[in-house]
């Protein structure tokens, strides 16, 4: 095909499904895939990854030859020398899957980031981000995530931990343990399940009874109930706006973005808290660093894809 | 001279001196001279710099178009793009000063780097962060301030606020204001100031008085009289151990750097506080974190005009 110097396949490893893009070089998506996550740990599981980008490269009409890199966004703190140590959620062996990776498109150099770096990378290549050059990408779903990007490319940190914006302890008389094993971090009050727990600790501090929940995660149902004028519903945004925005605010102390950038499932409602969270961000930002944009991710749920394979594509053209 | 591939100048531009060095290519002093620091901002403040750098040729016995390159550390944010627009405590005019200097040595590349950041190259060059690809200095002294380093070159930041450690809120409660506007901020509590006036009330609610103070900033008084079992300099020293210790593990959660360095007038003092410091460190760190050395600066003073040096060859070699 000649309308571009090759393919770049993006692969976004979650807990429950794999999902797989084949892209241009220009960040155009020419084809989708979902599989279901298998044990990436033998050849069945391998099979079913090269399994869908077989039919990637059907449906472009393109050969594995045609593929410069793959990349693989994974749920799991990557190291800057690469080697992941730790990944809770799937059961992944990296050698075995790059082997069958490399085997299944004999051209492509295959990469690893993190998922939320991946995301940022997303968003840096054809998304909110791009014509940046240094940004951080916060994700606030069920917990809090981050990727930091600096001079056009994730910093990694030497154990993977860079943009681990959800665990900066920002409250340390907090009692309550986060999943971290400390106390305090962001992620419990800015995440969907730290703006439920305050959401109901104000229902009941105010004797009220709460609105139906589906999760200990459903934030939507919170902001919801702040659309109807919820007092307690309030009450949980602007604890979420002021954690979140101290939170930005030390970031920017640290390295001074061009912009933040929110995505994750909370950013669709961010009409009932961007402004407010812009607010907070002022009240606690250096006045230098007080009119750096916040803004909201537009990938959605393809980000990973999109930055997994532009990461591959970057070291490709190493 | 065979020995080296021409010759840097590293000028620590500081509100009372110029110290000026000439480094070669490997990192080495061959000639230091200070100079009072005039206004530069015109001919006769330029001339007073650039008499220093004859000085320092006429030392080595080498020639002007043997110099390539010429880096300054400032105490101003300097942006990625590298204009200034603030400098609290000297007066600067650039764009003149660069012509000078050019016209003093036309073969050298002219580079302005913030003091703190400064410092941290030179730490990076041939200092405790030396064989480092990325970390973070913090200098204590009358202030908190500090560098990032990534990929071996400094983190500037959009607006020049990369680094700004000092004015991390990591208090929200606090009511007195911080010089930056804010309140609640690290220097607060961790700089030579902090440490006294965390010592001044420790003795007042003790009811004690307090040991002999040369000023305002006089933490080494604070730091012997904790050598002394004084049980409100040990107050004041475990309050700076617990807000930087908390600060560092932040920084963590951005950018999880190899190590941090600490550097300054109170780094002199660090048998007093460096153990508690990185007991306080761990207990707020992420546990993949947890382990990042802190070390002590080894430069000292001379870090600024080994950092600016640094910098100028970065940029002469581009």
């Amino acid at each position: 095909m000649a309308r571009t110097a090759g393919f770049y396949i993006g692969l976004d490893v979650g807990g429950t499904t794999v999902k797989e893009g084949l892209l241009t070089a220009q960040g155009e998506l020419i084809a989708r895939e979902v599989v279901p996550t298998p044990p990436l740990t033998d050849a069945v599981g391998y099979a079913a990854v090269t399994g869908g980008i077989d039919r990637l490269l059907a449906q472009a009409a393109a050969a594995p030859e045609d593929v410069r890199g793959i990349g693989l966004a994974v749920p799991a703190p990557v190291p800057s020398d690469g080697r992941i140590k730790v990944a809770a959620n799937i059961k992944l062996d990296l050698d075995g899957l790059r082997d069958a990776l490399r085997e299944s498109c004999p051209a492509a150099a295959v990469t690893f980031e993190n998922d939320a770096n991946a995301a940022a990378m997303g968003e840096l290549w054809v998304g909110s981000a791009r014509g940046t050059d240094s940004f951080v990408f916060v994700t606030i779903g069920t917990g809090v995530g981050g990727g930091v990007v600096h001079a056009g490319r994730v910093v990694s940190g030497v154990a993977g931990a860079a943009g681990e914006i959800g665990h900066m302890c920002l409250n340390p008389e907090e009692t309550r343990p986060c999943g971290c094993g400390g106390h305090g971090c962001l992620e419990q009050y800015a995440s969907a399940t730290g703006i439920v727990r305050s959401y109901l600790a104000a229902c009941r501090s105010a004797g009220v009874e709460p609105v139906p929940l589906a999760g200990p995660s459903d934030s939507r149902a919170v902001f919801e109930a702040a659309r109807d004028d919820d007092a307690a519903a309030a009450s949980a945004i602007e604890t979420m706006c002021d954690y979140l925005g101290r939170a930005l605010a030390l970031v920017a102390c640290v390295i001074d973005p061009e912009a933040f950038v929110l995505g994750g499932g909370t950013s669709n409602s961010s009409d009932l808290f961007l402004e407010r969270l812009v607010e907070c961000y002022r009240s606690y930002a250096l006045i230098c660093s007080a009119d750096t944009p916040i803004e909201i991710a537009s990938l959605g749920n393809d980000a990973g894809i999109f930055g997994a394979a532009y990461v591959a594509l970057q070291a490709s053209r190493r």
